[in-house]
């Protein structure tokens, strides 16, 4: 479903410039995107040598609401990041991969050129992907919020202790769980950490989140799909020396202590990927998974 | 939310009568409804002895284009069966279970009484279930077809050779598979056999479907759970000796050879079953999953 | 297998205090133990007022190089407690719960006194749990070593990032893990901690030790089961942000840092549990985790 | 660990000679065998043309009675048939797969002719594997016997309908359980079909054996490893239209029904298998599951 062509005139470039090939991919994208005309903006706080090409530095926040479009270097993780930048500035994402193919950022950097052209004449797929918003209610504090793509995690922190704590979906008693925590994930999120703790995939349209309990104490405390827009509520019950941590993608919210209030829903903006003409989920899900024809892993035959 | 008043004025009860808690019930139920002034329909084919109650006979096939309401004394089964019969009459199914809460079957015979007095008074939930539609389709053969509310399982049959299979959703190649078979299961059936291979549960009003494969040869090989509209396709490979089943809700619909394509879609007509007004999904998912406060599986304490 | 009669003449007992449940079985024991001619140590810290019972105090150190059987009153917290401190003395342990069986813990409080008769009579069943030692080596840093009856375990630590690490068995390189973590486990410690990460259950007289990687990233990076007698070790690979932390059965050992290894093998000594002679392992097992006869959380049924 | 040298002067090769890859990898080896003075035995019932080469031709049951290695050519199937026919005779069996690793046949076809001289000339590893004995008593019948390298396994058979089945060891009731079956295998089947089912991975040196439930029905229901010298006992409980049937290593034996007892323990003779002297099962496990080193299935990264 090729979106109509937009200029996509001025471009916000980011990636963590610790690692060399993304620096270096970066000077190749910058490079790309003036000779296609653009305007390119980088992170003023990053210190790669663009040399001769023209680029203009400014602070992190003010990259999304310059630009109209932000290009990603790295892999997931930064794509997580941009895609929190890039949200309440309703402006889309796309994602360079360091070499090896992402959930989030499928162009490989040998196709660069090619691909971002294609992008630049608005062939492309847009990918609207649902966010999830956290906060934390204290009595006596100031809430605290936060945003994810991937997920809202709870986990136990910094204790060998596991946690007590309960559920609540759009007001009504679920649960009571024991264990290291729960991961609360979108679509997007459910072949990441939600996946290690035996979640199951979601089909990226799929409007749904899944709660997945991370090593419950309780055998039959299992993943559960709930519809995206739900009210989820977390509260943990008292046990001594146990300690609970709240993060969005991976960044840390706060603690999650006894009489505090964790409430998940949809966050006000979602984040739009773009992704190349041909993209295909199930095709990069084959690839990271290594699922599909001939590539399977196969620890046994009965017979042959 | 409760459902607008409606008479129930002719009511069709069944059950597996060689049970004899369910033919017990059944009298009791017969006698109750006439004594609230319902026309009582029942299979001709079943040897109950109703006494002085007046209930009229007739071949299964006619109860639900007769009745406005199917009664359903049993387990979760006979809810299944239920489901098939009312679901393309359009009249709803009420559940009475024998003693031990079914998912589906939601009233104990103790309370028989002043629950279906409730739901004669119009006072019930009305809860909609999708069911999904099977179709097998072999060259040079009629195509058959069948429908569940709980699942379409392709299993392998009488040999212990795995099955290879391709599964296509929307068109799309998804994966090949070597394992026992696949569970194409939707929300109502999440807690049945797709729950026993290892898939999430799925909250009823979800739309969405999980494929769960059987005992799949690849560890990565998870559940995906994509949009109940979509259509998903399964294709048998050549492998000696591999023999697969199509069931639906359990009922054989036939052998997946190859060369045969089996596609999975949502059903024609649903099913509405009804609750008591305060009916909790939780609490039946706690109460038969053994989840909740003070109930719970305790394998381990690190410390106390 | 009765074991032979054996004096018991100085019995040590122990618990946690502040629970009061605790607190009261452990005055019923002890005036039990005095009414039969049993000399009763207890720990000097603890403050429960053992009234007209004649009780000797002194350091916890002390009560088992000074007893010849300890009696751990609580769960099964109390019991790894209790078991570090008999096996390097060489004195078994009987442990009474505090209502609720355990798995090392089965001597309800109710039965106390018959109980404890039966086995100062000598009429009990011998069971004795091997236990594993862990040793941090740290370059430039002295070792640091724990035991643990249940498991070691390393796990992320203060953090929402994963581990890095490898594993090597008897000198040979096994796999390269990213994940939260692994648990390191003794039969005994098979229904604890590693079951909620998808380890097996051990038969406690089985010589072995399994390793469960926590929320394994790779999706085929399953348990795997060795000899107890194995040596094994792990390696923390290079990751920036990574943060890991050993503990023995809950109790910290010390951050794992790149560079450092963690060993674990057999420890030197190991632990002899009492049980009533009418013991029986699967018993409890079934009572744990709900298994047996008409007590089966039963999810679905296909058809009845 | 090499062994001492022995002669291996009279040597069966067998293989599935429909597959054209087998059939070629054994002429060759013939040839091989024969040129270095060996006296070469196959089975009389295939149809090879072994040209030139001096092949004594026999029924399947006497090569092992007559040779002192059996050398089986193609997957793991063709190595539980060939540890079917050497166990009983002492002799051990060497495999060459088809192209692709195998658990049990670890040489190439690539490397067929060094690696037959490494193991002529007396350097090898020798592995001995135990193997599981099932026998299937059903009263007024004759007892059915059959034995497997890999596994004994219980499975619903040409019915959608569960299995409710009861479990003994040593005489001690388990478990009941209801589900698809039962994996009861040895550490070389541990990574086989029981894995599959979520039983772990047993090292082979260990003596063990699992008991996998099939897709239970309770999620409790979880692998239990006990001693290899344990005597396994399964019942099938009354349950209309249940079906079940009993396979070794994948080859049926026969009906388990109500009435009947499956009893599984360690075979009167265990096989023994030949490496290359540089073998190392932890190389071949990371091969087939794609372990280890930077060969890791990464389905996510919380940041980078």
């Amino acid at each position: 479903m090729p979106a109509p062509p937009r200029p996509f005139q001025t471009i916000a470039i980011i990636g963590n410039t610790r690692d060399l090939r993304v620096a270096e991919t970066l000077q190749v994208l910058a490079a790309h995107l003036h000779s296609r005309g653009r305007r390119v903006l980088i992170d003023a706080a990053t210190s790669i040598d663009y040399r001769d090409v023209a680029v203009e530095r400014m602070p992190e926040a003010d990259l999304c609401p310059t630009a109209d479009l932000l290009v990603a270097v790295g892999g997931d993780g930064s794509m997580l990041h941009a895609a929190r930048l890039a949200a309440p500035c309703a402006i889309p994402v796309l994602g360079i991969n360091r070499g090896r193919l992402g959930f989030l950022a499928d162009i490989g950097p040998a196709e660069l050129g090619p691909c971002v052209d294609e992008i630049l004449a608005g062939r492309y797929v847009s990918d609207q992907r649902a966010m999830l918003q956290a906060t934390l209610i204290s009595p006596g504090a100031p809430d605290r919020q936060c945003s994810g793509l991937n997920d809202v995690v709870l986990q136990k922190w910094q204790t060998g202790r596991i946690l007590d704590f309960e559920t609540y979906i759009d007001g009504r008693y679920v649960n009571t769980h024991g264990g290291d925590g729960l991961v609360i994930a979108t679509a997007t999120g459910s072949t990441a950490y939600a996946l290690s703790c035996g979640g199951p995939i979601l089909y990226p349209g799929l409007d749904a989140v899944v709660l997945a309990p991370i090593c419950p104490h309780t055998l039959s405390d299992r993943p559960i799909v709930v519809r995206r827009t739900s009210v989820i509520e977390v509260r943990l019950l008292d046990r001594p020396d146990s300690n609970g941590q709240v993060t969005c993608d991976g960044v840390s919210l706060g603690a999650l202590s006894q009489g505090d209030r964790l409430i998940v829903q949809p966050a006000a903006a979602n984040v739009t990927l773009l992704h190349p003409a041909d993209h295909d989920y199930y095709r990069t899900l084959r690839s990271k998974l290594r699922w599909g024809r001939g590539d399977r892993t196969a620890p046994y035959q009965t017979s042959d």
